[in-house]
């Protein structure tokens, strides 16, 4: 997805957001402007979080904090773990586990930071609404069907704490065929390995990195090794905002999780903000003369703020 | 009052909605780049009117729009005029005419598009949360006794439609001795000679252009009439925030009359959004050495964003 011009304003929130927990006073001016030249350059063809990635980077450096919000992202694990018991009963005595299951993955990705979040998340309600509310795009149909025939399972996280829902929904799945995927790097509240690790993920199924240092999946910086399973693998779950900002146009099919969380995504998606969507994306059209996929070129962006 | 990087956020904000409401959907991005750009190297000691004064002279250029609110300008002037027999009924019946009519013109603050207001604007409402709440800040009795003393009140505008609640209250306060200061060109919905005249505060007061092109009242941009009307009046009553950001440290005694519209005003001036205040600034204190007011030096800021 490109950076619609709606995206500014929110990543310059977010750029405020973060100067003030993380700067000294005297610190965030400078950061502002670095922040905001860099926007007024940026290619815009990009997504929002090859941006993102740019302002976290230069918060690192200028903090000398590599992972601000470690706390944060304990205490929506520890939240999350200690929900796992009631989840799993949850799904368990449900009519359709994997149905119910699935709908907690989405109910799990409201803990977000960079979307507006923030701490005062009522899990619990989302779990109600999730579990509850109509899917505003719904192939989940298509998802059960097709997993059931997947030897391999490509399942891209999101954030700390909703990988305690993720999980859940694997176990369902089957995790034996699943590979989740981490970012890189500490970057906002998103999953990292450490994360995924500290709800044992790793004791559930295989527990890889993209390679990604920004709060999403852009191919362009992913590690080739990820490449190769991106492409291989039976079946790619996606999961979250960021994930589908930027693999919303790469070239395989992809079922989008997620809960739809700003007007832009809204927009993009065609379903409301608050809604739950599990989308899936089409291969695009392979060209018949070459039998490349028309979108398969992925090009690398140079990094226009540093 | 400087502009705090929290301001950076707002005005990112109100140039996307009047990129969006104005231009072309292929000049946006070029525009945004502008404002971001403009962000990027603008001095912060200088308010935020005055980094809103060349966004909004940037959309007139590509728009060739040179008043984009004319229509919502005149909506509300309309609104307020259907409003005016009735609000000068409660007036006249009221125990304190002064202090309702006072209450009265910072109701119609309400109408701000700048700060995020927008077309919903509960003008009724307002009015009787104005009547019914205790002033945050109150100096309304120094107001008052000041007045009765006066015999030149320069009394600065704000917004269209917000003419007519003032219109009301420099009736009580005494016309003969009242000037109306307008902006000198339409920039956002602020009030325009124009404005005053269709809403008769002609026929009740001499009208007067500050000179600013900025929605506020910067004294570096503002007319050397003005500048000395400013300075010789008995009493100064600048109505709303755009005029508190660009007049808060002036070196004269000023009143402050406005609703509290944002978490930054908030702050500075130490009241909760949404709360009335009759604000006192006391003139800055005299430098015994060379008997000018500390604060006089007015600086000319050069243009950064052109």
């Amino acid at each position: 997805m490109k950076t619609y011009i709606e995206c500014l304003a929110c990543l310059v929130r977010q750029a405020i957001d973060i100067a003030n927990a993380n700067l000294d006073e005297e610190k965030r001016e400078g950061f502002m402007r670095f922040v905001l030249k860099g926007l007024s350059t940026f290619d815009y063809r990009n997504s929002p979080p090859m941006m993102a990635r740019q302002m976290y980077g230069r918060i690192r450096e200028l903090s000398g904090i590599d992972d601000p919000y470690k706390d944060i992202k304990k205490h929506y694990n520890d939240k999350a773990l200690q929900m796992y018991r009631g989840l799993k009963d949850t799904v368990n005595k449900s009519p359709d586990p994997f149905e119910t299951a699935l709908r907690l993955a989405i109910a799990g990705n409201i803990i977000d930071f960079g979307a507006g979040g923030g701490h005062d998340i009522s899990l619990d309600d989302t779990v109600k609404h999730a579990l509850r509310d109509p899917f505003a795009i719904d192939f989940s149909h298509d998802l059960r069907s097709e997993l059931e025939g997947a030897s391999t399972v490509l399942y891209i996280g999101d954030n700390a704490g909703e990988v305690v829902f993720d999980r859940i929904f694997i176990e369902e799945i089957g995790p034996e065929k699943v590979t989740f995927v981490t970012r890189d790097i500490p970057i906002i509240n998103d999953v990292t390995i450490e994360d995924a690790t500290y709800v044992g993920m790793d004791k559930v199924c295989k527990v890889v990195s993209s390679g990604s240092t920004a709060p999403g999946t852009p191919l362009e910086i992913c590690s080739e090794d990820f490449k190769d399973m991106f492409l291989s693998s039976d079946i790619v779950i996606s999961k979250g905002q960021g994930n589908f900002e930027t693999l919303s146009s790469a070239s395989r099919e992809i079922f989008f999780v997620l809960m739809v969380k700003c007007p832009v995504i809204s927009r993009e998606i065609g379903a409301e903000v608050g809604s739950l969507v599990v989308l899936k994306k089409p291969s695009p059209t392979v060209d018949a003369d070459n039998d490349k996929p028309i979108e398969e070129s992925i090009d690398v962006h140079p990094n226009v703020m540093e």
